[in-house]
């Protein structure tokens, strides 16, 4: 049994009330952790819950606070765990770098999860300069842009087994979900759906800052009775509206780091089509959960194959790859491997003391 | 002779190639420090000029190169600021709160200069859990909304005395200056214009946030013969649109923390009429370097006053209040006020142990 310490963001709270794919991913971890028997306590906002031991660093998830600017929340919390540190075997931090000058002296027994992007330049000088802090990407492809950081492992993220169950039967519909965007490119998708001359369903929510490319872009191309506009579907709906499809379009253009709505679109039995970017070819098993294009025109002929496509199999590629407990176990390991390594330098230190 | 570090936001070069009221002021305050045969060291980015030893700490300004979160140059650059921290007398840090993880052992040689607006409750948890860091306020109206925050004292803003020369003959017109922003009320400007029959020349730059204000709010009261908008100025020529103007109309509507170019117009010899307000009551003396007024009827009332003021006076309440070297002498008596606490509480501690 590890004594483990979770440090979430304060953006949201674990889990999150609306959006928040990193506090989910923290909160089905921090279960899956508690599951497997360890004694877990988790730093996050006060309106989280958790089976783990709660300690509150902020009233609520900052953003529905309308708290614009994170940091001094943040290096608050740090504080906190801070002067709990020697309670811990591990500390387990999902807030990119903003500790790493504090817990450099406790590099032994720390693990940072880079929950976004990294093909910006923003964050380098931070791997640069702290490189005793380890990193786990969330994909291998994560890491490209800082293949040179201190990585431990590359973990990918799962989802509870039973959060969305198996469906069947599928139906007659392409599924595109997520945020309208140009990096998530639903104009390719309905493309496809017009070529495929299949109807395309978009759950979708359209951010501020997207408002001016839905309009000029995405909502011109509404009007073609394949499409239909669902507009933004919550957790509950969502199980039945992958269930419900014959594939889901991933046709991204950005190197998304992850993209959980693939894994769960699997746990439904539901194939997902994605253009081969960013972590797509680590999560999709092309022929069994999927299929990984580079044009429409190859998209097109994946929504035919996919109708052909065992739905259990590709069930079963959640199964074997992507449930929270595989998650955790993994995590589990890299802990371990830390303590160990620790251990080892401690043993070490003292075998140059005694002679 | 005190060993003294700066510590700059990475922002904006030191001084800016552009706009950057903080980083402009940091210029000021260590050329002046020099000048008084301080030894300083200005860490900042490598594009930056100064007297003072520089060490570059990014390859240029953040924001002219494209870098949106400056969070881990600035975590990086404190990673310098504290191997080379025995080397200084005095840490004097304008980076809001993102030292005080790594510098509260060092306190007692900290003093940190809060640049921005503190109304917002964003910053709070950072004043209150890292209570030892010392603060300093650019005016005393900046510290209402953190009141119980630990203060060491107000310096108000300086420039060095002749940046901007003295205009003995004023002109015809009012001035605003700044940005078209919904804060900066250029809708009063307006309107005291209007009321008062006399031209307004608005030199002012518009954000993108600001586009829709602009157009909405500003461009249909441009038409009035009475307003001419001449776009954004440069430094060069700020002297002489300052200058030329018969009074400075500052009608803010937002705690202005301090306004720089309320200085820069009475270093002009220009009166400046502004709305009682944030610091403008520190600011302005009224019937000698300007108006302080509620209302815009005040405001018109002001402009007819501001007509008989004696503009040598008004520069001369410039240089008796705000010149660079005032500024520079203010913070050297907080340093030597820090370092005697120290000394003191030092000798405290050796006075104890040797009992």
């Amino acid at each position: 049994m590890l004594r483990i310490a979770q440090i979430a963001p304060l953006a949201e709270a674990v889990p999150p009330k609306l959006y928040g794919g990193t506090e989910r991913v923290i909160w089905w971890l921090t279960e899956a952790l508690v599951d497997l028997g360890h004694d877990v306590t988790l730093f996050a906002s006060g309106d989280s819950a958790t089976s783990a031991r709660l300690v509150p660093c902020a009233e609520t998830g900052l953003r529905l606070a309308g708290i614009n600017d994170h940091t001094a929340s943040l290096i608050a919390m740090l504080d906190r765990v801070l002067r709990a540190a020697d309670q811990f075997d591990i500390l387990h931090f999902h807030v990119d770098f903003l500790h790493f000058p504090t817990f450099r002296h406790l590099a032994g027994k720390c693990l940072t999860t880079l929950h976004g992007r990294q093909d910006l330049p923003d964050f380098r000088p931070a791997f640069a300069t702290f490189r005793e802090m380890r990193l786990v990407s969330i994909s291998d492809d994560q890491r490209g842009p800082i293949a040179d950081a201190q990585f431990a492992g590359t973990v990918h993220h799962g989802l509870p087994r039973d959060l969305i169950p198996f469906s069947e039967k599928g139906g007659d519909y392409l599924a595109f979900i997520g945020r309208i965007s140009p990096e998530k490119r639903p104009d390719r998708a309905i493309e496809i759906a017009r070529r495929a001359g299949m109807n395309l369903k978009i759950a979708a929510k359209i951010d501020r800052a997207d408002a001016a490319y839905f309009e000029a872009e995405i909502e011109p191309l509404l009007d073609d009775p394949l499409v239909d506009y669902v507009g933004e579907i919550g957790d509950a709906d969502k199980a039945a509206f992958l269930g419900g499809a014959r594939a889901m379009l991933f046709p991204i253009d950005w190197p998304e780091p992850f993209g959980l709505v693939m894994i769960e679109a699997m746990a439904a039995g539901t194939p997902v089509i994605a253009w081969r970017c960013g972590s797509t070819e680590e999560v999709i098993e092309p022929g069994r959960s999927g299929f990984l294009v580079d044009t429409v025109g190859e998209a097109v002929a994946a929504v035919d194959a996919a109708g052909s496509l065992s739905r259990a199999g590709v069930r079963a590629a959640f199964e074997a790859r992507f449930t929270a407990e595989r998650m955790a176990r993994d995590y589990v390991r890299l802990y371990e491997r830390l303590i160990g390594e620790e251990t080892t330098a401690l043993f070490g230190k003292t075998m140059i003391a005694a002679r």
